[in-house]
């Protein structure tokens, strides 16, 4: 049996960040599939194993099951499973995921930031409004996509100018302060409304070619695309 | 001299959570004055400190100047630089900030990011509307408050659960999922507009009475309160 079990569907942009890691650090696991349409990500098992952790109304159901020197424990937010995947598996895999020292580490750190603060609100709601708003058969709302889209521009300038001066966000090595932006960025990189934001500058040109084409990122689309076992 | 300089106004709610956390870890600091008002925080040699860390129009002036040993280095993120704090003096001090393993640091963490993409988001507009505004002589915006106070009070409902069942908000130890978030809670429960959300739950005004207690953080009140040497 696997180590690690991650709950979730593989398209949910929580799991898939959890699994590109998972890939980078050579890590094996098991999906465990959990059936949204009947509402088992709301049941009180699956709300239990969030210890507390549901804001709004966003799927947030990634359980990390440990192997039973650890005990048992959860986490139910994608950055804080990453960074622990990092810590529980130093030394096998992509070794430089999070650093090599705690400077390197403080510097993703900062750039893991960037993503959850500035990258990821407008980039969430273009997500829903483009990806799966059309496949749930919900109405999009043009203005928050204009919207965002302007707010997300904002951004994706800030990164150009530091892709200038710098091969990766935290240095010249790829880390986890890149991984966590593709599950957000392969949306919304194939999506009419907002595919120029990875292809205007430069820099972010570049930049998102060279990490959106990682083997490990390549495996989470083949992961996301096959068929669905029950 | 000491080991480490932050640069920026102890007002400033970032450069706030990392006193205390150099409180917290016994680590001496001397403070540099950054003249906002003469725009010191937008000249050449400030903005390269911030290594490109340069989002929408909040100040990020703060700096960690590192000991010869460890070369120079910058940070403009305050949640990064409490980490990295904690890593670089993790033997002194209050040694359970960041836990005491990779385990409860997974949990210190997703509470840290509860903080910074939940809690952060809409106490930040609050804290600008209602102490910044005033000091500034700006207009404040009633719906802005309204909207924000709202929005903050679905975030403390999910608080006042979790702590219904944990002393501190990662489990039994104050650590610093709670501490990151004084530096906009102090603002906010001194204000008429939201002092209420710190007080109605039962769970949370319990919390909050311990964590804003803590020596630290009144340490950091101190600090903030001092005449300005220049």
């Amino acid at each position: 049996m696997a180590a690690v079990t991650v709950y979730g569907p593989p398209l949910s942009t929580a799991v898939s960040r959890v699994l590109a890691c998972l890939f980078e650090k050579e890590v094996s696991f098991q999906l465990a599939a959990v059936d949204m349409a009947k509402g088992q990500h709301k049941a009180p098992d699956f709300l239990k194993l969030q210890v507390g952790f549901s804001f709004g109304s966003a799927f947030r159901g990634i359980r990390l099951e440990q192997t039973p020197s650890d005990g048992s424990t959860y986490s139910a937010e994608s950055r804080a499973i990453s960074r622990y995947i990092c810590d529980k598996y130093a030394d096998q895999g992509y070794k430089a995921l999070f650093g090599n020292s705690i400077l390197e580490r403080a510097r993703i750190d900062q750039w893991l930031e960037a993503e959850s603060q500035n990258f990821n609100p407008p980039s969430s709601v273009l997500v829903f409004q483009l990806a799966f708003a059309p496949r749930m058969g919900l109405k999009q709302d043009p203005e928050a996509i204009k919207e965002n889209v302007g707010k997300l521009a904002k951004v994706v300038d800030v990164y150009e100018r530091r892709l200038e001066e710098s091969r990766f966000l935290a240095g010249d090595e790829f880390s986890l302060a890149d991984l966590t932006h593709l599950p957000n960025g392969q949306f919304l990189a194939n999506a009419a409304e907002s595919a120029h934001l990875f292809t205007t500058g430069t820099n972010v040109a570049r930049w998102w070619g060279e990490i959106s084409s990682r083997p490990s990122w390549k495996k989470v689309i083949e992961v996301q695309l096959a068929p669905v076992s029950s």
